[in-house]
């Protein structure tokens, strides 16, 4: 095994330019999440830890890490590409979309509830995080290679009826299946275009507050598609 | 108005102080939080901003914020202190327990979801993050001081029926009113006696996933007691 110490090193500045630019290659930490994404048939171009052929010096593997304990085990991976339609066909589930979710910690909270949930894909409207920056892949506590991803715009989306979380709409029910439920940013929620397509569901609170956080109206929402299906 | 611009000013030194070490006095920021607790009937022992008889400079805003965007309203209150009693009494309702969840975010979100789905307090048993912290209160989009929040210990909560959230539990409605609705950390879930002495709830995901995130499960789990209301 050879223990990389050099910032000069190709493989160091290759995984550290892969964290920063999140283009396409992304990075997956820890042990346990690099294993399921092995396991669920992706091939990573290397693995860093003390297990395989190459591994990072202790200060390397905290320089690379944005976590205050770093789990020395780090791998590379071609950044994963999605057909729109193999998100948009499967008619047996709902497929999750974002709107201006900016925050990466709830985009990738929402993708690990797609696919705690069994939906069949997640869409980034315009406006979103990147669903495999590292913030958000660790969000998604290593399902984020479970399930397809894909940016698309909104009319992208004109196959499936669109339902959307919004305080304003009528507390019913969410589609179990062959339907679009889009859920928008924090601040101002779904985009008026969005809001003007979509039937709006609201979830019923206490008067007392004025919304829910986007991962906690997607956690409930989804819960309850998932248990109509 | 006057305007605060050194750091040796006593006032800065006391919401400073404040921030760090969460003990007798709390700091809210921004214009709307501060509205809403002197709204709830909550009396600010100082206001700084643009409008109140004092503020502080730009620089030490920015000096005394932890985003990266500070709101220049800042308000320094009294820490609530509630009763157990206070908490435990109603019965029209749930009360949430947090058994070590130590992450602040998931803390002020879960306060937040109390707060929506009309919970009759959160009691923090040991190994909690402080509800009060910074990062805790920011969580609870300005909730944190319509609900009361107690800390306690599990012989605490005997006179409630006592649920807990837990993927080994049988997937039964959550509790409607009078009971506690346990929540644990997210690495060990809750611990051994509070799953020896509650039943036990767990949430219907896919097999793909091994967990929910404790916030996700409290969204879930609390908005059905509300319906149920």
């Amino acid at each position: 095994m050879k223990t990389i110490t050099s910032r000069q090193n190709a493989w160091f500045k290759r995984v550290r330019d892969a964290l920063r630019e999140h283009r396409d290659e992304i990075v997956i930490e820890g042990p346990k999440f690099v294993a399921d994404a092995i396991a669920g048939g992706w091939k990573p171009m290397a693995v860093f830890s003390s297990e395989s052929q190459m591994t990072f010096s202790r200060e390397l593997f905290a320089a690379l890490s944005e976590t205050k304990s770093p789990q020395n085990v780090i791998a590379l991976f071609e950044r994963p590409r999605f057909a729109l339609s193999s998100v948009l066909s499967p008619r047996s589930s709902v497929v999750v979309a974002l709107d201006g979710v900016q925050d990466p910690g709830n985009v990738g909270t929402i993708v690990r509830l797609a696919a705690a949930f069994d939906c069949a894909g997640v869409v980034l409207l315009p406006g979103c995080a990147d669903a495999y920056s590292p913030k958000a892949i660790r969000a998604s506590a290593g399902t984020v290679l479970s399930i397809p991803i894909v940016e698309a715009t909104v009319s992208d989306l004109k196959d499936l009826p669109i339902y959307a979380a919004d305080a304003r709409g009528a507390t019913i029910d969410p589609p179990a299946r062959a339907a679009v439920i889009v859920f928008g940013s924090e601040g101002s929620g779904v985009s008026d275009e969005i809001r003007s397509r979509a039937k709006l569901i609201a979830i019923r609170t206490s008067p007392r507050v004025e919304s829910l956080n986007v991962a906690a109206s997607a956690a409930i929402l989804l819960s309850r598609s998932y248990d109509a299906r």
